[in-house]
């Protein structure tokens, strides 16, 4: 009887696992170099951690169930709130925390192209660090994440601030933030007219001149340049501004600000984060976002520790492999084998094992076919599992005390001594 | 408010995660050097994919629900029936297929030294090998696995065989097979005269001589010589003890047989395995089982596949982490940092911030202060996270175009030329 996986839920054979190995090892040797240190939180959580947050309708998009001990509970949907507690009960933790985690995440939504039910998220966060230091580490380490992979052109990182956002609106005689925040999120889901005619509704004045300031969206030191000569002088403009700027000259340090830019339209949500916000897209905009994060400084509070400043990001696996497909990156999805050792009698056979053991043991990735069939047989599965080098023990050697070696890629074979391989 | 994760189920600090990888990864090699490549299934499955192999039990040590969408679901209490279903519905694996995983696991029992609600388990299978050299196979990567921890002697593994056990206690006059089997299994919590008087109840003749061939354990070939003296002569019997030395001479030749016995009152279980079966233990007899394994060649078949023979095992990291802290040879919990790049002054931040960069994109793990503190904070910073190396960028040295080097371990200071880190 055949039971198939859940809808959503993905299987992985070996040669998919080994293309996916390689992209995940590459982007944590980033996030690692950074100086991001591991964590690990349970899969399951008490459902409160997450309704704490993100209130009773994070409820519906969970895998969340009673469980037999009569305990409301949920497969984890993203670990920050996890992250926040272990960061909120440890008191001797020494600041800035830079810690990572690599999760398997749940969510209990409609599968689509870059979405499953079950998926895998980096998370990366930088707790205690109230300077934009922070937010210029963590955008660096996204670019060079996917830089990594080969990427460069194919994604943007866009940035704003929700202060700065919300102060302009302000400035502009919107009063109903909620509902300006809310429209400007779903702005590339509008016609321009809609979204005019909607946004009339909630501007007292100057709607030219707000929409233009809304519609920013470029390099970082020309685009705040030009934010600055439309809205009106204001103090705290003025000092977000200048909080943005620096920004951007930190980026440039770090040597990533060609993959960034400033994007007034960006507000992720209503709830969570504080000030900044950013959005990575592919360039080309067919996929849905590569991740987003911010700044979320009242968090770490709202899970019982004290008020600590946060900046994090969580990058999911799912459209990451879209686009890297997409850009022709993904690595090549094969086996790989250092020996395979190709018993051709029975006789051979203790001898044989001496022989892979030793290899193995110097870390090489060794088989011999535990079916013991024939040469040809043998060879063809050597061929199959990307043997490099077939060490065959034939009958004519092995009475010399030698072994054929055939080199895979360039059919030559050699032959060596018996006890370079068993001394 | 503090929402505790539920109980059994463990968060890991940085430093703790730092072991685990050096434990995990040292296995995983072993693993990988083996051939075994590796595999990936679901976190949640149809309930059925366990009832098909474990029948109504299996549901009440399982955290299983309902999901939104009325599907019976549970988080998977092993991975052996998923693997069993990806080689069944494959049809162009080539054979032998030797997969392994790495999974977090999940089984609603109540937690202990050893064993946790939430546990990962490294699971090994071998398809499509009817001969032994697939157990020693299997039995070899388990042993490798544990030597790379530095275990040697801390573990055994006892070896049996199902259809020889049967066989003897059929030849004993047995009727009433599924007792025996449960009444062996626990006869370590039995006292010897309960398990004689509860065996006497269903053998039929020389019990003595039954109890003797039962309590076998030791080195495998004196043992079955034992076996054969005790109990009488018959094809099967011959046959299976036969296939057991041939077993001990494979086990040789990898060169593990010091860390295997033969214990015939190994059993595991009544259903899924069908001949040969190994437990691993702590050597002093005090802990749970390492883990177990054998032969199970009817599984694929249950999940709709053809017959296909199988092997394996799973090893879960608790016990395992228990036996290896006992040993004395878990790895220390420390973080580890190549480069601490210390600015005394805002003003060098950009260089700072240059030099991270290039010593990051050659895969050092390096930091520097986000929060730009004082000098002395910044050294204790630096020594917290393990620096073994802090580059300090003074005024008197930066404006000789030259950085200080010191070495956090011997305190050993020198200058450098500036452009070496920058060039």
């Amino acid at each position: 009887m055949q039971i198939q996986p859940l809808r959503g839920f993905r299987e992985f054979y070996p040669e998919e696992m080994t293309a996916r190995r390689k992209v995940i090892a590459s982007m944590l040797k980033v996030v690692e170099s950074y100086g991001f240190r591991e964590t690990e939180s349970p899969s399951l959580e008490p459902l409160e951690l997450f309704r704490l947050k993100s209130g009773d309708e994070i409820v519906d998009g969970t895998f969340s169930f009673t469980d037999k001990g009569g305990r409301e509970v949920t497969l984890i949907p993203e670990t920050t709130p996890a992250v926040a507690r272990m960061v909120s009960q440890k008191k001797t933790l020494v600041k800035p925390i830079k810690w990572y985690s690599f999760s398997r995440l749940w969510r209990y939504e409609e599968p689509q192209a870059g979405r499953f039910r079950e998926f895998y998220q980096v998370n990366i966060d930088i707790f205690g660090v109230e300077g934009i230091e922070a937010e210029a580490e963590v955008v660096a380490v996204a670019v060079n994440m996917l830089v990594a992979l080969g990427l460069k052109e194919e994604f943007v990182i866009k940035i704003s601030d929700r202060i700065l956002l919300q102060r302009i609106l302000q400035l502009y005689g919107v009063k109903d933030l909620a509902s300006a925040y809310r429209l400007i999120d779903k702005r590339n889901k509008l016609s321009k007219e809609e979204f005019v005619s909607e946004f009339d509704k909630i501007a007292s004045k100057n709607m030219n001149d707000l929409l233009k300031a809304i519609e920013i969206s470029g390099r970082m030191e020309p685009s705040l340049s030009k934010l600055m000569k439309i809205v009106p002088e204001d103090k705290i403009v003025n000092e977000r501004i200048e909080r943005l700027l620096r920004l951007a000259s930190l980026l440039k340090s770090y040597g990533v600000e060609e993959q960034c830019i400033l994007d007034m339209s960006v507000v992720r949500g209503i709830a969570y984060y504080t000030d900044t916000v950013f959005e990575c897209y592919d360039a080309k905009g067919q996929l849905r976002a590569l991740f987003g994060g911010g700044r979320y400084d009242e968090l770490v509070q709202l899970f019982g520790g004290e008020r600590i400043p946060a900046v994090g990001f969580a990058l999911g696996d799912a459209v990451l492999e879209l686009l890297v497909r997409r850009a022709g990156k993904w690595p090549k999805e094969e086996l790989k084998t250092s020996y395979f050792v190709l018993v051709t009698d029975r006789k051979y056979l203790e001898t044989g094992i001496r022989i892979v053991e030793n290899l193995r043991k110097i870390g090489m990735i060794v088989e011999y076919d535990l079916l013991l069939r024939s040469m040809s047989k043998q060879m063809k599965y050597a061929d199959k599992i990307g043997a490099e080098k077939v060490i065959i023990l034939g009958e004519k050697e092995m009475n010399d005390g030698r072994v054929a070696v055939r080199d895979m890629r360039s059919g030559e074979q050699r032959e060596m001594e018996l006890k370079e391989f068993v001394g």
